[in-house]
């Protein structure tokens, strides 16, 4: 469920955009402002707001707001703002130009978004880049990466809910032979990980737990510091348990010296509108702490108060 | 350009759906009203016509249809009155369901439709096999062919004109490189074929002819007997000169002794509203024959009258 607190009468775009523009030039607190009324509508209300922003002063909202904020707070505002679909564009483009093995952005974007929600990214993904995000998987990785990356960009999984029991046995026994072998970018594999639906995963992972006495997941962290495995186990657990995932990835960058910033934005603003009320009760009972609070404790300024914004605990 | 005709006054679909449910009913000569019907519908009149009769009757309009013809005509007539999207969908499945190397079906549809239509086609896949058409290409393909097929049908080009004259040079190295080693399942061949955009295609074919003197085409015909490499050849047609490469598909269909039947229904039927013309029109520079010519000389009886219709050719 999403997290976001829209108000029960939403202002016009039009009232919006006049309360944004004369922040912009000035009037009041902008920061504060820009939080009031963005981090409250929902994508369909933003979208709007761009198009009558950008109809009515001659410039995109999103110029606007680069040009007004900086920053963290800036990164949020702009990634929140965005339409869904350009976000990921966006996301995974820059995961692509700055790709290193450890980069998990385009596993957390290709398994936790619906299949239309993908299709939207590539259609988006084409508009912004001029080409297609299979051509950029086939630029910017290499070697077994590419093989693993290519199909699961590109795959469209089926969402219903029907299991093929024989399916996930005999593709359970095939999991189960290629990690004993060790040859975790077998093509077959391949294409079970990054082609099966949620359901035919879940049913995959069970059969094998079962048959063989271990999760896939512990098998697969025998091999701790292969990084081409460790992707695999996050595409399992991505697929299978996205909300646990997203949580692991923001307890994770609260933990070390330095904490890490993007990842958190990241999975607050794509995620505020879709499931970031589990998230957060997982991060509760995982780590004791409600998430706003731990936000609170390692994000400061404006930047924590959008994100609290998103998170439905701001006072607005 | 479409070939269909499409009356000035188009009846309501409540008007199209009494006159064929009286047909069906054993009122008149059902055939030739079947075809003065549904031959001169558009896809989104089809559309109604169908959803007009499964509510006024309780019965899909494709099983009436099922149960009153046979034959040829029928599988013409069925084909034509689906969904475009969900046509495909059942020509991809049926390609695969008796797939042999030799079967270009798959091929045909991934290279020639658009990539919105690709889209369709996949959920339209979906709805009607409750998994997705990439579960299916791995499950009943081996070996280089799956290798090749599978990103090809996951494959979303883009369809912008730019094109990038660097890459296109790169590219076309790297494909001659691989086919004068005859190493032809390479991954990089695979993915170059399956992923450019038609006009990227073009500037590589283009650059690659230039460059090494002889054409791509012709390069991989040295390996005559190799279906491989016949199916490599299929892509680079079909993506780069999709009405050509189909007009070849209509000349082999009518040689031979018996004809290939369902090669000429099924390209009538899918490319009507699109670009027979444009594909008739090849057929009579390259034979001296006019298609319909041509048709009605291989064909017979209401099956001949059907594709004689949807070439825009009878009196209705």
């Amino acid at each position: 469920m999403p997290t976001i607190k829209v108000p029960v009468t939403v202002p016009s775009p039009a009232e919006d955009c006049d309360l944004l523009r004369k922040a912009f030039q000035g009037w009041g607190k902008n920061e504060r402002l820009i939080i009031s009324i963005l981090a409250h509508r929902t994508a369909a209300q933003r979208r709007a707001i761009r198009a009558t922003y950008a109809e009515t002063y001659g410039e995109e909202l999103l110029k606007s707001l680069e040009d007004e904020i900086s920053g963290d707070f800036e990164r949020a505002v702009l990634l929140w703002t965005l339409d869904p679909a350009d976000r990921d564009a966006q996301l995974a483009n820059e995961a692509l130009r700055g790709w290193n093995p450890s980069n998990r952005v385009l596993i957390e974007i290709a398994c936790t978004r619906n299949s239309s929600e993908l299709l939207d990214m590539r259609r988006a993904y084409h508009l912004r880049y001029k080409r297609s995000l299979e051509e950029d998987v086939s630029k910017y990785t290499t070697g077994d990466f590419r093989k693993l990356l290519m199909p699961l960009v590109s795959s469209y999984r089926y969402e219903g809910i029907e299991v093929s029991r024989n399916l996930a046995k005999s593709e359970a026994k095939m999991l189960h032979e290629k990690i004993t072998e060790q040859a975790y970018s077998h093509e077959e594999l391949i294409w079970i990980i990054t082609s099966r639906s949620k359901a035919q995963m879940i049913a995959i992972i069970s059969h094998y737990k079962n048959e063989y006495g271990k999760a896939i997941i512990k098998d697969l962290k025998n091999d701790r510091q292969n990084k081409f495995v460790a992707a695999l186990r996050a595409i399992i657990r991505c697929t299978c348990y996205p909300q646990k995932y997203l949580e692991k990835v923001i307890r994770l960058a609260m933990k070390g010296q330095r904490i890490d910033v993007n990842s958190i934005t990241r999975i607050v603003t794509t995620r505020a509108e879709v499931d970031l009320k589990e998230i957060a009760s997982t991060y509760y009972k995982k780590n004791n702490v409600p998430l706003e609070q731990a936000i609170k404790g390692e994000i400061s300024g404006d930047h924590k108060k959008m994100l609290i914004a998103l998170l439905g605990h701001d006072d607005v």
